[in-house]
């Protein structure tokens, strides 16, 4: 199905035959009805009129930056190296070292400089990458060298399906969010999400009184019956509030739970959308995370692990092997313009660039704009300087070789996490947990061992199964393992529940801070409840703990799971 | 009386023998009371314990961070050069050129370098200037080595009347401000503003149908009689609205009048507000921009003006003379802590650099940055990165230095427009103008030339005298030269009101245009009209023009001014 959305090199949509966005302008909220363009910032275009002698903006002397040039060493992205690294061991063993992925894939010369020198000029030129420019104050808009990278970026990659999208840039996808929010909810509304999300972008709506409707997830996304319930049924009397008009989705590597939702679905949610009248915002922070699944030791052969990660061809037939695998943006489905794409540079670049962009309808992203101007003046310009730099020096080749590099190393990490969890734990795959019934879990017992008592359920196998501990779906992409704990294999599960206190939050809490106390910090999966305090109906008896693999080294992702392992049995005893 | 209020380097009064901040907390909005703490985020003081093994925030890993290293030619600040620069000529004559008083006061040596490593350490440590600390996710509340640097210069610097305030990073005044709005005001209020205003400001308002309360201003700021009256006799019932309950003022250096209040008006505006239970919000970007007043030539003796830029000596006491000039800070009147004040580095270091602090009684502090963690997440890492180093580098003391250089440099600047004017026209000292009238205003006349028509009312001074011009007050502070245009002396001055129009609407702009056209640059007054669309009343036949001299080099902005003085000569003939 997804090949079908996929993207194709040679072949992207004349925008003459796509259909121009819908009028949404129903959708803006009164502030965003009321907010009028910055009057002096309309000055801009005078200001850079050919002679002219200007005393308009209050604009200071870039001869008194302190700043006359900056660098940077940058990894350089020239071409793929030819050949494997030495990475090929026999991975059933814990010989994996910490070991990054992107030296292999753009080989031995270790760095290279980008320099952006100060060039003052008397005549304020903003679309020059220089520090007399990127210092001074500039349009919201972002450096017209950056916004033109990122538009053909999306116009490449994503492939929006109506002819009149624009990019706008921001600073990072939360700032960017909560713009969103700024722009198209009032107070009081109701809005879509999943059933457990990002904290983060619930900080934007919390304090405006929005009602945060829960959607069913599997591990591949939003449930599209469920989606349809909701909508359908909503009872604006009976909620006092209107039905929902935004749903806010991570399609891909969702955080927490690592799901991903593919064509199929996506097309399913976006026909619910037009239908409902509602506007998609779709936070793809990890979109270029997205790679081939988990394999399990049993099915593993010595060096298939590493292989699996890219096809490594440096061609144009390598690039497209790359795209296909992608799962479609929602803007590939968007005929009429009402899905809003947030992009970031944190997880492809750094977190500390704080830039990001939308992808929108033009009035979405003017209106977007205004807000930006408002709410940051305009993106960092010490920060647009490095990553425009960047950007132009790699190319667009060179930018996808690096994304290609991202998801191998990221993919890796997750291997190094499942791997670590099959080597702690006894596995049994193909479970069902009343949780995400659509899909199947790898459910986590413990290991026999000697001397350890306790009934063994199956002796010949090896492990003690009378006791579930934990579950997973080894995630496609993200950052994360999402852990299902069995709390009903807890002595006082059935105590905790006749007192009328929440097993989720007594018992999971205890685990966390036993795990906290062992010195391994893990994130509770209550905190990424979208709505706090009302349980999950069916599945009481599970918790969660979010297991991040995206950061820590590999021996200490080691010695933290193995504590992990001992400290869940011990709580399960 | 600013004497007593001035810096004193010994003398910093003791933290104990301060008052605390009162309870202001009937003055957060409903979304702010709402607000609850970024719930990840409170996981950072676990992240940092000792030997923690972290899987729990979604960090990207370092190592695929494409900078290795950033580096930076800066200008140094060990020391004040000994000796004045060649710059003392007969300034009289037209010789000044583009020079910057930096490498004057710093010496000759060139740059320095300033690096930033890569320095990837396991233990992810919020307190090291590296890249992997700076590209990483942080906190919204800044680096702690620069937000230790803020504190402390706001110590020393303004010495605020109360024991309990705190700094709180952010991304620049603009952005500070629409979240200070966003903290305090709820739709439908009404705000104090100065009658002509910075329109970036009123951007985050304005949405929000927020009713601006024009106070009056003369070119010592506002007016605390009329500040008084408007409180007095507000209306709720008339207005519907409630009692303005914050003000936004520039009050040093005023966007766009250039006015400065000094200690005793803020004392009386202080006292006013407590009366009236109203939040100070003072925006400072030009603070350390107040000097000396020009001096017009007559006054003038060679190599004057440079020496009055600054006392030169690098010393203790040339540093306490230095802030002995500078008004006090609202903060020093302080003594309930409802004072909220915005610093920003854009005029000091580069507008590029968007970052900016609060200093404010620790509620609003902490309100704010629960405000800042959702609208940008953090300040960005790069930018941060630099400004820290470059901080650590200078130091306290070459900070001071570097204040300075940037005050002496726009003085410089101040003087060139001034002059400018005093070449271009016949000027009148110690006019009385309808606007402003507690000042005296210097008013433009034509000069005489030969072959020129026209009756000569001063034949023997050399000026005609029947059309006065332009008028403005030499401005002590801030980037502009705030100048009123004559109206009345425009042939259809009374033709355009008999048709029921706003002079100052369609001559204004007809000005403007006319300006625009020949290639000067400016900026109407009416931009920056509070409240736009109501006439000022008692000064209809008075319009603005905003003139800055921070950018321009000195052959353009006298090319401008020469162009400009033909124009308005012809436009009023």
């Amino acid at each position: 199905m997804d090949a079908s959305y996929a993207f194709a090199d040679s072949g992207s949509a004349r925008k003459d035959d796509l259909p121009e966005s819908i009028d949404l302008s129903h959708h803006l909220n009164l502030t965003t009805r009321s907010r009028t363009a910055n009057s002096l910032k309309g000055l801009y275009k005078y200001m850079n009129a050919p002679g002219m002698l200007s005393l308009a903006g209050g604009l200071p002397n870039p001869e008194i930056f302190p700043f006359e040039s900056m660098s940077a060493e940058i990894l350089p992205c020239d071409a793929l190296a030819k050949k494997p690294p030495t990475l090929t061991g026999d991975i059933s063993k814990d010989t994996v070292k910490e070991q990054s992925f992107i030296s292999w894939l753009f080989g031995k010369k270790p760095t290279k400089t980008i320099s952006v020198p100060k060039s003052h000029t008397p005549v304020h030129d903003p679309a020059a990458v220089d520090l007399s420019t990127l210092l001074q104050y500039s349009s919201a808009e972002g450096h017209p060298a950056l916004k033109e990278f990122i538009r053909n970026f999306v116009e490449k990659v994503y492939r929006p399906g109506f002819a009149d999208w624009q990019v706008q840039l921001n600073v990072g996808a939360t700032a960017g969010w909560s713009q969103v929010v700024a722009m198209l909810m009032e107070r009081g509304d109701a809005i879509l999400v999943e059933e457990f999300t990002y904290p983060g972008a619930m900080n934007a709506y919390q304090p405006l009184d929005i009602k945060p409707v829960s959607v069913k997830i599997d591990g591949e996304g939003l449930l599209p019956e469920d989606f349809d319930s909701i909508l359908a049924n909503w009872d604006e009397q009976k909620e006092g509030r209107r039905r929902p008009r935004v749903l806010y989705t991570v399609p891909t590597g969702q955080n927490p739970t690592g799901g991903t939702m593919l064509a199929e679905r996506k097309q399913k949610i976006y026909d619910l959308c037009v239908k409902y009248d509602v506007i998609i915002v779709e936070d793809e922070p990890y979109y270029f995370l997205y790679s081939d699944p988990w394999v399990p030791r049993a099915g593993k052969q010595s060096g298939q692990a590493l292989r699996a990660y890219d096809n490594f061809k440096d061609d144009k037939k390598g690039v497209e092997e790359f795209f296909k695998k992608l799962p479609p943006s929602y803007l590939r489905f968007d005929y009429q313009g009402r899905v809003i794409r947030l992009d970031t540079f944190s997880k492809t670049i750094a977190p500390g660039s704080r830039l990001g962009w939308f992808t929108a309808n033009p009035l979405f992203t003017e209106r977007l704009l205004r807000g930006c101007e408002s709410a940051i003046s305009s993106p960092n310009g010490i920060g647009q300087a490095m990553i425009t730099k960047l950007m132009l020096e790699w190319g667009y080749d060179g930018y996808i070789r690096w994304l290609r590099g991202i998801k191998a190393t990221y993919a890796m990490r997750r291997d190094w996490m499942c791997d670590l969890l099959e080597s702690t734990f006894h596995l049994e795959f193909n479970q069902s947990l009343p949780v995400s019934q659509h899909i199947k879990w790898i459910t986590a017992y413990e290991k026999t061992a000697p001397g350890m008592g306790g009934a063994v359920l199956d002796e010949k196998r090896g492990y003690k199964a009378q006791k579930p501990l934990v579950s997973f779906v080894p995630p496609s992409a993200g950052m994360f393992v999402w852990l299902a704990v069995h709390l009903d294999s807890h002595k006082d599960f059935e105590k905790v529940k006749a007192r009328g206190e929440d097993p989720n939050r007594v018992l999971l809490e205890k685990l966390f801070i036993e795990l906290a106390e062992h010195k391994v910090l893990v994130v509770p999966g209550f905190f990424f409840d979208a709505q706090p305090g009302q349980p999950h109906k069916g599945s009481e008896n599970i918790g969660f703990l979010r297991l991040a693999f995206s950061f820590a080294p590999h021996d200490e992702m080691k010695q933290a799971l193995e504590i992990m392992s001992r400290v869940i049995i011990k709580f399960f005893a």
